[in-house]
C-alpha cells in the first residue's frame, strides 16, 4: 500500500473558487495539511480526514518549510492520501516547487491540482483587466519581500504596457512607492490594493503611486497591489455589479 | 425582469478544473456563449441552456468581438440569464474586459467568475513552478502577437530572475527565439512548449531557446511557450506522477 501526496490550489478565499477536482480530492484525502489563509468550509470538504495547520503567517512560519516537507513524506509512507492544501496557487509564489522537490526526493509520488491564483483573481474581481487591447500587453507578477525580488525588475517596466501585480507587498507599499517614483514610474501611475479577494472580507483601495504610502487598508486579510493603467478599469466601472458584491471602495 | 451577464474562466482544459461557481452559474443560465477551446463535458453542465458558439480560431474570426457584445446585451435585455464561457481566465488575453465594458455602457449587469489560467496551470501541470526561491523570482506573462507586444519587453527581462510565459506565441516561436537570443538571451536558455495542458491531447517539448524553431509539436491544441530556468524543473522531476497522467515528452 503506498501512500500519495496532491498539492492542491484552494483559490483566492470564497469556497466556491476551489476546482472541482480539489473538491474530490479533498474528499478522498486521509490527511489535509493547510494553510492559514484556508476558509474553513473548504477543510470541511475533507469530511473524513484528519487536519493540520502548518500554516505561515507574514514572517512568522508556524511550521518549518522542512518540516512540511517531512510530514508530507511521513504520512504518504504510512500509505494515506495526503492533501497539501495551499491558498491561491501552488507554484505562484506558494512553494509547491519545493514541497513537490521533498516529495520526489523521498521517493514519494506526488500530484498537483492548479488553483485560481489571487494575482489573476484579485484583480479581475476588482474590475481591472490584467490585460486589455490598447492599455495592457502583459502582466508581471512579482513580490514586495525581499525587496531585490522587485528593485531589479520594476526600473526595466517604466513606459511599458503591462500591468504590474505584487503579492506580499502591503507591508512594503511605501518602500515601492519611493523606489518606483525615484526610478522613473510617474507619481500619478494608478495603483490598487484589493484585500481579501472574493471573501467577506474584500475591500479596494484605488489611488496612484504617490498615495499608495497612505493608503489605509484593513488589518487582516492579505492583499495585492497593482500597479498600471488598467487600474483605471476600476473606477470607471463602478456601476458594475459583482456576482460576488462584497468588494467596498475604503479611502 | 431584468438579464444578466456572466464572464465565466472555464479553466484550461479538463472540464475538473472548473470552479464550483463556474459549474453552478452555467447550471442556471438561458444561453450560454462559448469559445472554441472548451471541452463539450463543460458546456454540457449548462443543461437547460441555449448554446452559441462565438469562438475564434487563430486569426479568423468566427464572430467579431463587436457582435460578440451585441449579442451578451441583447439577450440580457430580453431578461436572460447569460454566461460568456471563456477558456481559461477571462482577464488574462481573454479580452473579457471589452466585454464587459460593452455591458456596463449598454447599463447591462456584468459579473465574474474568475477561471484557473493556462499560463501559469501548463507550466504547474508540466512541473514547472513559475516561481521558485532561488531560481525565479517572479512571472511575465505576455503574448506571442503581435510582434510588438514582446519585442518591447523581452530584452529587458535579459539576466532576470523571472519565468516568461508566452500565450498565443507558438506560431511565432522561430521570431521569437531569433529575437531573443539577437537581444541577449542565452541560446541554450530554457524553453518548454505545453500544448493542450490537462487534455487528453496534452504534450510537452522541453529544450533551449535555439532549438525552439525546430520544437515539433502537435496539430489543434493551443499551448504556451515558456522561457526560464526553472523549466529545468520539468527535466529534473520526470519521475513526478500527475494526478493527470496525460501529459507525454515529444521530441
Amino acid at each position: 500500500m503506498t501512500g500519495h501526496v496532491t498539492l492542491v490550489g484552494a483559490g483566492p478565499g470564497d469556497p466556491e473558487l476551489l476546482t472541482m477536482r480539489a473538491a474530490r480530492v479533498l474528499s478522498e484525502a486521509d490527511v489535509v495539511l493547510y494553510d492559514a489563509l484556508v476558509d474553513p468550509r473548504v477543510l470541511d470538504l475533507a469530511g473524513r480526514a484528519r487536519r493540520l495547520f502548518v500554516g505561515k503567517r507574514r514572517n512568522r512560519h508556524a511550521v518549518s518549510q522542512e518540516t512540511i516537507g517531512k510530514l508530507l513524506v511521513r504520512f504518504a509512507r504510512r500509505g494515506e492520501r495526503v492533501v497539501r492544501l495551499k491558498a491561491g496557487d501552488p507554484f505562484v509564489f506558494g512553494r509547491g516547487g519545493e514541497e513537490m522537490l521533498a516529495c520526489t526526493e523521498a521517493g514519494v509520488s506526488v500530484s498537483v491540482v492548479p488553483g485560481v491564483t489571487s494575482a489573476f483573481a484579485a484583480p479581475l474581481l476588482a474590475n481591472i483587466p490584467v490585460t486589455h487591447r490598447g492599455v495592457s500587453r502583459g502582466c508581471v507578477v512579482l513580490t514586495g519581500t525581499p525587496r531585490e525580488a522587485y528593485e531589479s525588475l520594476l526600473p526595466r517596466l517604466v513606459s511599458q504596457d503591462v500591468t504590474i501585480v505584487l503579492l506580499m507587498a502591503l507591508d512594503a507599499r511605501a518602500a515601492i512607492s519611493a523606489f518606483a517614483i525615484a526610478n522613473g514610474f510617474s507619481p500619478t501611475h494608478p495603483a490598487a490594493i484589493l484585500c481579501g479577494a472574493s471573501t467577506d472580507a474584500a475591500a479596494t483601495w484605488i489611488g496612484t503611486l504617490q498615495e499608495l504610502p497612505h493608503a489605509v487598508i484593513p488589518e487582516g486579510p492579505p492583499g495585492v497591489l497593482v500597479l498600471g493603467e488598467t487600474v483605471r478599469f476600476a473606477s470607471g466601472l463602478r456601476e458594475i455589479r459583482f456576482e460576488n458584491r462584497r468588494a467596498g471602495v475604503i479611502a
